[in-house]
């Protein structure tokens, strides 16, 4: 497809839920085509994945190695240009390495390696060529985030004194309490996700938004982190004091065992002139805090916004964005019934609901016209 | 692209709000193609937007004529099969029907068509055919509306006893008091939206859900419409008695000129065992109410949830669903700066966010096995 | 107690709700002292319930006859000047008119009589005194519903071009599908609630609010109510099309059977500049919509509220004015206490609750001056 | 007045907002009668003051001297049982102590004293006699906190593995950032508010909800208390580590310059079964989260809550509290009428408002019975 950048996926296979989030986002803007990978370790789970999506199976690999080769040997024009790496934690670096010493773009899902020194060393390699490298910090996509970033950026609460953040979730609760669910986890297995569970997984989306939308560094950090079981290695818990270069103080604070939590990351950013606060479950929504006027909410796709918030953004306000995946759910029921798959009658609205409104709107029409009287639907 | 659906477009060209709805939903679940279709009256402008779609110009048609011709001469397996027809109101009709005629499954926008009489005369093509037809009452596929629906059906409330529907914009108040705005709005003008205009676009939505939740026909209404001026011909405001076929009485409310309201849709419903409310500004939720235990929140996503509305979801409990957009946003920006466009720092975190993110994991598990000292980070 | 106003109460005894809300209020302001009244048909029983109020027994009057002669018998500044009707709704009309005719300032529950045509009389004797007479439609009394009121006749939202307004309740759907437990409600019985239940009770609550808040009267009605059982003679549901005098629709909805609904009673006005919406159950949050500015809501005790508004609280922003019965809790439980009465251990917080609480604090000083360390509480 | 407890107030004149609230709450019960104190240190401001309450000028004395030598003079019948402090911090020590000395039962407002010694030794004396003595940490009289605590205790959530709270303000923003403000402001004064600004005012209400709720003594604690400048000796901003006897892990922050926080005092404590979370600025909800139910909302009033917290209700579900400080103003409307006092015409409803609503119940029986036709009103 003429002017579409061409777009690898290691990982991410048939049962991944990040390889949906990274294939429908690709779409989104009408600038990628997906044209081959790795999918899985074993061949032939990972062509009959490319089968699904489409992909000639040429350009669907054994591993990365063969890929590699077997795209360095087209032709510029022909040649996958990006690659979403979407494999396990330890993966990351060896791979992001590959790609970026055969000039691959890559774009890598977080956190990116297991140690702070191979992250520096895939740094080194990327700063010495002439690469696009991203990090998926998903998080910091969302148009009010960045609305948040620029409002920070332009001076509307003043100079930062007070950061809060949080990422909760209680997913480890059923886990964690009992020895051989612990084991069998690979997120509190060392070996395949490094040195840390909580702060690794989820605290560091919260340093990355603090870092992210007051433009400051963090300074420094003093950590209290809880496996909750002297043998469980892995810290479920999280409760970290920061202190920002500028001065201000605050906490980034993380958990997987605050039960019932779903993925509440939330940020509160508080200078001399106003506050912000921005929670990711409600995430259309931006509150805007002054010493003496009414609190503000500022909300997706309006003029009042800045540019980088606005070209986030696809459909019009008041459509909270998961209108897509509502849309999406019904195309879903549609192709079920062409090919005679089983389905819900309620999975998409036939042609007796379009019926239906049209009597209703003429029915309508015809009450109000006729003094407002009771009239029957057919 | 084997496997795939092929899916033909009729309008939603490059301004086309609906047209990136509808193309996102379609490769939401991976089961469609875009293969081709008349995208905008004027040729060149189509076979441009059709180019930037990555799509043989050889389906990218003038006209629904030569759609029609130039698909039917192809072998069955590479004709387009099912067409979304995304063009203003009045082209529905005439459109839907050829396409019908012509032995294609039809995804329609709503309203279906802009009389009751076309509409019958479509749903009687459509059942002497075996073709499957879909109207895209958008909100109907959001998966708590599917729960409620599904709930409604398990006797969870019991007996329906009352209904209470509203949509509720505000987009209208700045055009409708100036005569010379009005008549350059089409959604004012009868000659392209038909007998009404705020019943048609929203009401209809409302009275949807309503039958759809409920599972009950709407038996009888009594309508008042307001125009606000007496030379507009068409309301922006409606306040309709609804009586359902099982005796439970309510109202569906729909207005263009709610000041400042986005597309604050909600349906509650009231049965002798609880009541069920749905609100489409955050659709995640759904509250269900008793007469004598705590108000339950019902989330997308989780185990409790019926068949039909988890089949609906992508993704865990938590991330509201416009977490595709917010990743689709970094994609965005890849591509941009893959393509050596503008594009802003914020657009994609970079890897030296990611290096930052290690730098933290580590620090922090050294301040806190350090004895929670203060560690700077680098 | 001089200065202050003499209050007297008919009704509102031992087990009455709306005789403690009224008590409680009467004292807030520093402005009433109860005096005395007939709070029960049994002489005996109000003359207990009096000397729990500590009320001199000469005050406490076997019914309201003995209670007009014996309060007009007294000097003019030991008198009772106003009088709360706390009774029955059959009641008021008497009662008010007797108190009238005897010149005594009314405060009168709502609704005023059974019947318009009492109430006219009722009026027509009040306009010929030089009396105060209110009406206790309590919620007008909110500070964020004065705020409303006010910003709405100061034209903050322009011309009102649609209301929106419902008082939703569930709490006759436990009694009303049972025919024995409907005739032992008096809500349900004619003879004590008058013509309506639904409409008559909670209905004209949102009515009220409706002609306060816009200060334009409500033109015509269109209603249609209903009874739920063909042998129930009351309205439980009622959903009326409304017409204001200025031009304006909209509706006023209220049911008893919206099962699990407490007291949802909101009000919307939209205007050619704006949009307001106010929520009982939330009281203290007044929103204001525009065309294209962020959602502004406001809150009580702020500068930026109106006289009136600000007025009617006695505590800063932050603390919602249920502060008063949190406090009023704790003297609850020192109180029995005192009294060697039964009472949990968490009724108030007690000296040693104090002492850690200087602990804490003592400790907190401590860590943070010492270098942020680990520090044992006593 | 007879069975009344005779409470006595020093401090909380005329201007004290935190008066206000101790003579409400004290009324909310019918348990208390106001007999005397000293309002203010010069005795002719107290005189006028006690007047407006309609006290008996011999009970209100110029310093607690003679208070304690005017009340013991009276016979135990008549004489104070029970007195409030509400003077500045410094005071609260020396006249608790007098108070204790001299057999009075003490409600004294937080912090209890200044130091932690004195603290112990009002502790002391306290427990030397048979005497009552409560702080009033307010918050924890809210019914949603004894319900949390009830919760808690019963075992709803399990064993406790996280705690997490905070009490967020910023009302010293406006203070904080000029020197002479500083001076100005006596909580930032150490000789009249003790060792601690932020902690000793607020971030002790959010410890002790923290030991109240989770009935588990807090062990240990790092803190990171921030002044903003180095010349000002007092704490605006407080981040603390918590750990408590159980091991589990969490925070209690607290700030003063978190700009445009109200009151945001939250707490959130997750055990193994479950979590609970409560917000003070929304008092009457609690949130009871788990691992695979919806999410429970419970409200004050029902019966599904506990002994506790039902007996701390006055009226039925969903009317928050503040209905109290609604019908108040109502009354003070009505006493500013009846005193010829200035008014607003909405300070409360008149019988006009009653008469139109018997015109709005007996119009809409009207229109439904004749058919759902249109009806003027009067």
């Amino acid at each position: 497809m003429a002017n579409k950048i061409k777009l690898g996926i290691l990982g991410g296979g048939e049962d991944s839920l990040i390889g949906v989030l990274h294939r429908v986002a690709s779409s989104m803007h009408d600038k990628y085509e997906i044209v081959g990978g790795v999918f899985n370790p074993k061949h032939s789970i990972s062509l009959d994945f490319g089968k699904k999506l489409g992909l000639d199976s040429n350009r669907v690999y054994s591993d990365l190695d063969s890929f590699v080769k077997g795209e360095s040997k087209l032709d510029k024009k022909d040649r996958i240009e990006v690659v979403s790496v979407l494999t396990p934690n330890f993966l990351h670096y060896p791979m992001a390495k590959k790609l970026l010493e055969n000039d691959f773009h890559v774009i890598c899902e977080k956190p990116l390696t297991t140690t702070y020194d191979e992250a520096l060393e895939l740094s080194k390699i990327k700063n010495s060529k002439n690469l696009v490298f991203a990090v998926t910090y998903t998080y910091t996509g969302y148009p009010m985030v960045r609305q948040m970033t620029d409002m920070v950026k332009n001076g509307v609460i003043g100079k930062i004194q007070k950061v809060d953040a949080q990422y909760l979730q209680g997913w480890l609760n059923p886990v964690v309490h009992e020895k051989e669910k612990r084991l069998s986890t690979w997120r509190l297995n060392p070996k395949v996700s490094g040195i840390s569970c909580c702060v690794g997984d989820i605290g560091t989306h919260a340093f990355n938004m603090v870092e992210l939308v007051t433009g400051i560094k963090v300074k420094e950090i003093l950590a209290d982190l809880n496996t909750l079981y002297s043998d469980n290695p892995m810290d479920v818990d999280a409760n970290i004091l920061v202190r920002l270069s500028n001065g201000a103080h605050g906490t980034i604070r993380s958990s997987q065992i605050a039960t019932g939590e779903e993925n509440n990351l939330r940020i509160s950013v508080y200078g001399d002139k106003g506050g912000l606060k921005w929670e990711q479950e409600n995430p259309n929504y931006l509150y805007h805090l002054t010493d003496d006027q009414p609190l503000k909410v500022l909300k997706t796709a309006h003029a009042y916004n800045s540019e980088i918030s606005n070209l986030s953004i696809k459909i019009p306000p008041g459509h909270p964005e998961g209108i897509f995946d509502s849309m999406g759910n019904i195309y879903h029921g549609v192709a079920k019934a062409i090919n005679n798959d089983k389905f819900f009658k309620e999975e998409f609205p036939g042609i007796e609901d379009g019926v239906r409104g049209m009597d209703f709107i003429e029915k309508a029409v015809h009450s109000s016209k006729s003094g407002n009287i009771w009239v029957n639907l057919d």
